[in-house]
């Protein structure tokens, strides 16, 4: 946590109450802070800057002197198509997503991804992990994040649109075809499709690249899906 | 687990018998595999290659018709100067390095790393993360890793001989210098210097910049230690 993310606020308000548990004990268990100690913070939506602690109790928190004037950093030209991972994974990878700025995720089916998965209390807490990702990354606007449930009808009537005006790249280890490769002749990708935990089958790799993506490979090493997903983003820095 | 990771063996030999648990449990819960089944192997130090399931128990797990042909992937030309991060994170941190393909591997003391991690029995199982990271990372070969408990003393009499031949960067967010712009300068830099949770201090840049580190960051976002690791490792793909 870098920053306190903060409800959204008009800018003329100078003090704000904070009674979420979490955010209280970073306060005074990780950062150490007391009364008359400043504090980063950002407002959802809107601007970083500083806030003075008031009052700190195991309940609530009370900011004053409340100066927000920086932007929030820009977020990546990055769509992330991801097949929707063990809901173990769901939280780090959202978490590492929104911290590093992706603009829009995009969670699908895909043959390996379990049923169950779908069926996780784990989906209705992303938000949750927006926001941690948010105070990692030191952002106040939340990604746009979709969830679509059907693969085929989500790449033959939506990514296919897509395909149209934007650059689109499939992560596939058999593919022969290096990314380094594809982005010294093309640049960067817009638009990066990247499996869960055994990848994709045979049928979506085809399916995406019948409908616009071109597949790439990293190389013969196979990474973990978040270490993938932080190595590919890694190159939009 | 990408590959079962079989100990150092000559290649005249056909059959293995295997014990380990974790291995024989990956093969019957996760892959689902039985009797007569080909699997990915490696052999420590050695090739990439199959093996036939002759036997599976819940105890035991014998392998024949190795065959084992293939060189491991190579190794990234890498040197990563980690400030030992919390126990907590060390496994993923160790087994990512080691799957993505990172050289060698300094876990060196930092003013924010906390005494107590160096008595951690986390760093008795390095041998055993590694060995998660190259099964994940379909390698044979460990990196070279060291633990560094004094700080100065490693930058000064150490770190800094490397300078004369290799190129050396510290990761810091307040650097006016973009790892981008290095690169376009200068290429990948061999050796990387990162920071845990909190970075390292003024004093550890100005020092490790003293002996030949260019500090570089990686933009206003603050990533954590595994997300950044990865994210500049990526590069190197």
């Amino acid at each position: 946590m870098n920053i306190l993310l903060l409800p959204e606020f008009d800018n003329n308000q100078l003090s704000i109450n904070i009674t979420d548990r979490s955010q209280i004990s970073h306060v005074q268990q990780v950062l150490g802070l007391k009364e008359g100690d400043s504090v980063k913070v950002g407002s959802l939506n809107g601007k970083l800057g500083t806030a003075v602690i008031e009052e700190v109790s195991h309940t609530q928190l009370k900011l004053g002197s409340l100066n927000l004037d920086a932007m929030p950093p820009s977020k990546l030209d990055l769509t992330l198509v991801l097949a929707l991972p063990r809901p173990k994974v769901l939280r780090r990878l959202i978490m590492d997503m929104t911290a590093i700025g992706v603009a829009e995720i995009i969670l699908v089916n895909s043959y390996r991804t379990d049923k169950s998965y779908w069926q996780s209390p784990m989906l209705n807490r992303i938000d949750e992990f927006i926001t941690e990702g948010l105070q990692q990354g030191m952002d106040t606007i939340a990604p746009n994040i979709q969830l679509k449930k059907r693969f085929k009808p989500f790449v033959e009537d939506e990514l296919s649109l897509w395909a149209k005006d934007r650059s689109l790249v499939v992560a596939h280890p058999y593919s022969p075809l290096s990314f380094n490769k594809y982005i010294e002749q093309s640049g960067l990708p817009q638009v990066l499709c990247i499996g869960a935990e055994g990848g994709w089958i045979d049928y979506e790799v085809g399916l995406l690249q019948d409908n616009g993506c071109q597949p790439v490979n990293i190389g013969r090493r196979i990474l973990r899906t978040e270490a993938a997903v932080n190595a590919l983003c890694g190159r939009y820095l």
